[in-house]
């Protein structure tokens, strides 16, 4: 992992879950993290997590910008303004907008770094934040002509000292690339999880793995979405043009099936078809996610005290958890507990489950 | 765990994936599984697995077909008369055509069980099977009304033994079922994936979780899905063409903030937030009742005895929790235990939090 030795305090300007996730990224490297957030709760529940330091306008020699896309030029111009020789980037996802605004508004460019994490999840705020968020991620870096190599440099040894794989391109570039990639997945699992709103619940007690994973996104936050949305609708409006396009064939190719026609099957079969192909295109997961654990899954009576039980007798054997999670399946008179552990770990924890008489796989 | 000590030997007819995996799950309870294929290649594949024997044309109690749906009532139909006492289910994913084509061809329906086993993978084939494949999935079974009480008993049998939840509902209930939760998600995650086909490697590069989550299943089986989508095409078409209304209300709002309007932007946080509520209907990962939970956010010091000294603490004033998720994220000195509790709950698990100091949000 790089080191950010030559760089000193670093300011996070925005403690949702990017902003904080960078800040106990950055800690965890022994970086000095300077936070500042508008609402006084997120901006304590952050310190209070470890992610850093509440200063109250510190100096700083680069400056992360993680707010909200709308407001997002606007207090880049004024963090530019306000620290004349600090480097500042920003985590916006859609980029021409921004650079574009900044210049409008005078910022000085040649100390701006656009930057656009690609990490994220469904869930938002300093509470759902991870130092580990961004491990083997793309970090996009969109310089401007003015911008100077040594501020890209330094916002470069920022993404790297977080795990994260440095990706240079041009903004519109990027702006194309997250419409296919992110924006136009992002509709289609919100398109699909809304026609469930409408259906009994014997109909959602059927729902599975596919539709989950297809509708997990959807939980995403609708004031960001529509920013994000908002920001980038031109790139994004002729691949909506090309998905409508697709889904009129789909429909039509249905509609003869359903009257009886069989020329509708050989579309529904392109179709499925031209999945698999693009799905193929998609590269495996990035460097990050290395198995570091060992799982062993526990079956626990749903019973009083099973688990304050199970653990004191995993920690009095000496044994730390490194995650967990708990599944009470309905219809179902026992939860199963996944414990994760250090492969070292394994051993000691098989031998006090086994010892207490403890059902357990895995 | 079900036993199946009063059924003889069940006979598997088709080693794809899900009549392996039901063989492989037999066999672990001590099942005399007998298998069938018209491909030896796939026979003998799973046979070499362990999933059963391979015999000629052996006498069975139960038969379970599970061959491609365009030819499952023809397979069923032919069990029902060589087997003239035996019980006979399938697995088709869609049950009111196989129903019907029994019905046409003359099949004793007195001793047929229509079902359908939600489990899957977007792998096909014996190689991709596991015993464990319908543990806490539901198994819909369909009786027609024709059929007997003791047979319906014995295909439930079946799947309990499996480790799968038992659900009946009529074949046309299902099938309207299956087209909200598994049908629309295959064809939308079809659609995404698709438009990666034409798009550069830059741009893959920069896909993440959303994106593989969103088409997991566009890797699907092509002859498989035209099969289901075309046997559910009537049922499939009036979702279909709500999906066509909300995308082209999607598609009119971008071209208006394209143009530089303004009205655009409701719209899409319109779809967002419909997507939250769709999504919000899903249940729990074993599927069943669609509790809403409360969850508090829990922060865990990483020292030894920490998750005990909760787990006892709640146990001790009688709060019950429902699930619960622990997070380490590397480079944090603290976890984060998510804590779901039925909401009457919720009060004494805040009290007992706090009167023991542990820092929590939510």
């Amino acid at each position: 992992v790089s080191t950010l030795a030559d760089v000193g305090a670093i300011r996070v300007v925005g403690t949702g879950l990017l902003g904080t996730s960078v800040a106990l990224g950055l800690r965890a490297t022994g970086a000095r993290v300077l936070l500042a957030d508008p609402s006084p709760g997120a901006l304590s529940l952050a310190a209070a997590i470890g992610a850093g330091e509440v200063a109250g306008d510190p100096e700083a020699d680069l400056v992360l910008v993680a707010v909200p896309p709308a407001v997002t030029a606007q207090v880049v111009l004024a963090e530019l303004a306000a620290r004349p020789g600090a480097t500042v980037t920003d985590v916006a996802s859609v980029k021409a907008g921004v650079v574009a605004a900044v210049r409008a508004g005078g910022g000085d460019l040649s100390r701006f770094v656009p930057g656009h994490p690609m990490a994220g999840r469904e869930r938002s705020g300093p509470v759902a934040a991870r130092g580990d968020l961004f491990e083997g991620r793309p970090w996009v870096l969109c310089p401007t002509p003015q911008t100077t190599p040594d501020r890209v440099a330094a916002v470069r040894r920022l993404a790297l000292a977080l795990g994260a794989v440095p990706v240079e391109m041009a903004a519109e570039r990027h702006d194309e690339a997250v419409a296919v990639v992110s924006h136009l997945p992002q509709i289609a699992a919100s398109l699909v999880a809304a026609r469930l709103r409408g259906v009994d619940d014997d109909t959602v007690a059927l729902a599975g793995g596919g539709l989950r994973d297809v509708t997990r996104i959807a939980a995403s936050d609708p004031q960001l979405w529509q920013q994000i949305l908002a920001a980038n609708a031109a790139v994004l409006l002729p691949h909506l043009r090309g998905l409508q396009a697709d889904l009129d064939r789909v429909v039509s190719a249905a509609a003869d099936l359903a009257g009886g026609g069989a020329a509708g099957a050989a579309p529904l079969r392109r179709l499925i078809e031209a999945g698999n192909a693009g799905q193929q295109r998609i590269p495996g997961k990035h460097g990050g996610t290395p198995t570091r654990y060992e799982v062993l899954s526990v079956v626990i009576p749903d019973e009083p005290g099973a688990l304050a039980r199970l653990f004191s007798e995993v920690g009095g054997a000496g044994v730390n958890v490194e995650e967990l999670a708990l599944e009470h399946a309905p219809g179902r008179a026992v939860g199963l507990l996944a414990l994760s552990v250090l492969p070292g770990a394994r051993p000691a924890l098989e031998g006090v489950l086994r010892a207490s008489g403890w059902h357990f796989s895995g």
